[in-house]
């Protein structure tokens, strides 16, 4: 079997592992006062080139938006995003349990434009009777989003400067960032995103890690008292070093990079395998996750001949939208393989 | 140094790791959804007795408790519990975050009695406006209590039938269960614990795992919609099987009860060389937390010897309170050298 | 001036006025424990062939739409609605606040259709991954809805059918309730609505009274302790009987009926006029509030004239869509000059 | 049958009924925003000498409570108050509801002292845990008391001191206020309480009013963004002016000083007459609820005898402790007869 259903199957990269096992007997301070968490924030501090950053490790993707958002918004406020964000869709209403209202606007392939949030802002505060709604309260994107696909440098610069002209914060969920900034197409960097998001975080649980998020706040003020509502929202670890140690590891020597990208190229071969035998790329990602259409005799056949992957959708009667996922844990002997199977399928 | 001041500063225990590693290659489905998971949700089943149980892992503690209340109170209900509960003092208002109040009893040692709690509801209902009161709608407790003490089985049963009698849920925080239930003093077992708690949690993170709860309920009609609930909670892992492959551990060979008993065992040791110095005992506790009140003079001296504790509360004029706690992680070495310091301290 | 432009513009009906004033000196229990309410619950009941209908008296909509669907919804689940729903959109986020996601469906005219229910519905538990969204716990429909639209009480049917198979309740926002049982289109009676609804709410604010909203459970069931919980949404008057009075006023002598049928049909007149002008109807409506869509020098012209009526939405460039609204205190004097206003328009 | 149960027993004074009854058919715009509104706004803006104050109306306390509280904490802050405070036992978790913790203070008669604050605040920051824990962020404290009581001004200065010394705000509910300021002890005015609070309101519902609480914050940067809190509290009064036209009564001609003022007088009568029969008082009010030890037989002769009044918690064996309330509706007629009754108690 050769898998391509998701990113967060197996463990950790073995380096991490291999860190986790190195420490493992160490005694340190709880809650993520020790010295791997502290090194590690401080590498992550240095990666964004934001030395005063606030830095905290959550643990998952939904806890953190939960954590994060709940922070940012004020009572009467809501967060606007795209329809299709993870926050609108599959948190099982965690944004609205902490009292918050989803605010959705109309997105592409997951992307929302500058533009639709000025003219949202604007009509919101025109409408004479906006003291009876829900005031948009930060701007929510994802990196990539969930069909894969990237915001350019140009296009985030617009984001930050509606949202500045708002004062609004700028938050981007970066649950796969690295596979983003690993993407050839990518034309901005982490300290980029430190400068024009209020807040962000960088996924570790997609990227390498066994789990963990770490948030990313240039100026510390823009999430005040944060600390004791990680605690409330449950997003504390006793043994918080586990993931100071993660971290570190996957931003000692690039790995994060490194591996991420990695995993963007083999997507890319995939791609290019299914392009040419002349199948349609459902959404043009250029990130670690791909779509294509299939006929459903190849979908079939794939999978009976041992390959691993998702329907995005419903099956259609005579095609259907399947996704390829690549990770750190992909090989390129798997991806060897699959290219193979690709390149004998018949049109 | 030697280090008695929490038990979770280290790792997770060795056979653990090794399992994480054995596994860490392999690919999975997600969010508890693999074998892994499913077999340690099995022997969890086993070891208390309940075939039919829930069985959900959550990643920590505070998480755990406002979860589990959450789906167990009605919107009108509170929660009652000792003054001193993790839950009202320590979580940061996770579970009013939910909407809940805590409703707190007069306790001994960190336990509460089947009479108050008892009188408490009785007391509730015959006051005429209860209706505009926090109505009582579980019960929650520790054990061991924040103070390292047990409720006896005699006790839980009492609890429980109070509970049943006034039909609300009875839920037991167990944070640290495992030494609860390797202490000399225990006259319980995980099947006693399944049988009279509505809900429970087994703790994972103080009692050897990286991270990782387990909630257990004997019917699983008493926590419906469990998983969604969980969801909205942030609680729940991607990699759950994470969370599977450390409790299956866990549950393999005994490895908890006997990693616990030795702690137990090696607090025993602590607290007889305290005793035996004329020393006094803060709280009898039979569990992995020891209390003493110590001479200012013996608590500085230990600590510049390179002996790591806590005070337990304000230092005093002349004494103060401290706490050793052993874990898994203890060696026996530093016991004996621990040992050797108490019996060369002078009176 | 003459005034069309809302139904909530002045006090109560005088005879509501006078019976205040007759009891105004009067000693009864607080709470909603006076017989004034207890007469007005039944007369509510008798009204809706419910003898054993919960019957509770609450301020405003929003707090009763907020108020009753906190009761009704679980932790996990959301309220499905037209996107045009006042819960949606002029709340200020009090379903949010209590932890609720609002779920929308499209809608024509504010109305949601039985098979897009049925659909939703369906197609969420088909969802591989409907557990990590907002389950549909309940939907809301507003009768008649903002803009002025009514069921038929075959839609009504259906609707309840497809809550009913799904066994989620229905629950009907009857802020101007009044207006919709008396338009001549209403081929329902308040029987029907309790008989086909979970829950509904009978509005008193813009229908004849100070303020006071009536909600009616057929099965006292639906909305277990929900006494405690119209408290905890600081709903609950210490002087309930203001309500009661109010309301057992409205439901003596068909009190309701008479004062709603004269604004429908005031409505009606003012709609013929315009019509028999050749203006558009903006929205077919047969209630107490119309939609026209005039040419911009009418709309300035009228104005100028002494009629005062609102907007509905941004003022177009040649033409704009105006919202006229009759009630209780609209006299038949203000409706004569308005149409003779509108009679000597020029076209 | 003579009364004197509570103080919210009738409809509203006849001044204000007047005044309803007066503006009724005028037609003005809704949510407040109309003349009346901002009049009863200014009235009280100049009776509380606090020129820029923001003023707003809503409907009942618990609500109040609720709204402003939620307006005042952040999301990790808890409020302080006496653990007897209408917020702690009487509100069925409405301040939960919003996701706060209650903390309470030890309190003598309904009081707490200023130096219990200062020190709880202290102490919680001297806490090395703290951040684990709910941080106070706001000081609640009822004027008169749950039990009549009174804080003097030097009391009301010390509070006030000690909390902009912890930089968090003294809110402070005057549900009963009238009668506070009615007090022959008092010795503070509307304009020291604004002067020393952050926010406050005036309660109307049991002074006079057929509902309606007026909040008074003297810096409107104190409540920032308000009117939509209050609107998703579901506290907004679509006919606003219903409380504008009633407080714009109540603070004309000093009508609420005169009705409390009154209501007072004849509470000290009552319990000049308990006193003199050698009855105990069992709390030292100054204001309009007063509390006496009576034996039960006495206690039900009163009773037989036509006088209507509430135990004060439970019935003891010989003696019971019960309550006097006098309101602007009492006449001085009952209080004639009540004190003949008295004086012919055998003793």
């Amino acid at each position: 079997m050769i898998y391509f259903d998701s990113d967060y199957m197996e463990g950790a990269h073995p380096k991490v592992m291999e860190q986790l096992l190195n420490t493992n007997q160490e005694h340190t301070v709880g809650y993520g006062n020790d010295p791997y968490t502290q090194q590690a924030k401080n590498a992550i501090r240095q990666a964004c080139e934001a030395p005063n950053a606030l830095v905290q490790f959550l643990v998952g993707g939904t806890q953190t938006n939960a954590t994060v958002l709940d922070a940012l918004l004020r009572r009467h406020e809501g967060v606007l995003c795209a329809e299709s964000a993870h926050i609108n869709v599959h948190e099982s209403g965690a944004i609205e349990h902490s009292g918050h209202k989803v605010l959705t606007l109309l997105a592409t392939d997951g992307k929302v434009k500058a533009e639709d949030v000025d003219q949202y802002i604007r009509n919101f505060y025109l409408d004479e009777t906006y003291e009876h709604m829900v005031a948009p309260g930060a701007l929510y994107i994802t990196q990539p989003t969930e069909y894969g696909t990237l915001y350019s440098l140009a296009e985030l610069e617009s984001l930050s400067a509606v949202c500045r002209s708002h004062q609004i914060p700028l938050y981007l969920d970066g649950a796969r960032l690295g596979y983003a900034l690993a993407s050839p197409k990518a034309d901005f960097t982490l300290a980029d995103l430190a400068r024009l998001c209020d807040v962000f975080y960088i996924g570790g649980t997609k990227c390498g890690l066994l789990f963990g998020e770490a948030v990313v706040a240039r100026c510390p003020d823009t999430l005040p008292h944060f600390f004791p509502l990680v605690k409330q929202h449950g997003a504390l670890c006793a043994k918080g070093r586990i993931q100071g140690v993660q971290f570190l590891t996957l931003f000692t020597d690039k790995l994060y990079e490194q591996i991420c990208h990695k995993a963007v190229e083999q997507a890319s071969r995939i791609r290019a395998a299914f392009e040419q035998k002349g199948y349609r790329v459902a959404i043009d990602s250029p990130t670690n996750q791909q779509f294509f259409v299939l006929p459903n005799e190849v979908v079939d056949r794939l999978r009976q001949d041992g390959v691993s992957f998702e329907d995005w959708g419903v099956r259609g009667e005579r095609e259907t939208t399947v996704r390829f996922v690549t990770s750190w844990a992909t090989t390129d002997a798997d991806v060897d393989l699959l290219v193979k199977k690709i390149e004998n399928e018949q049109r």
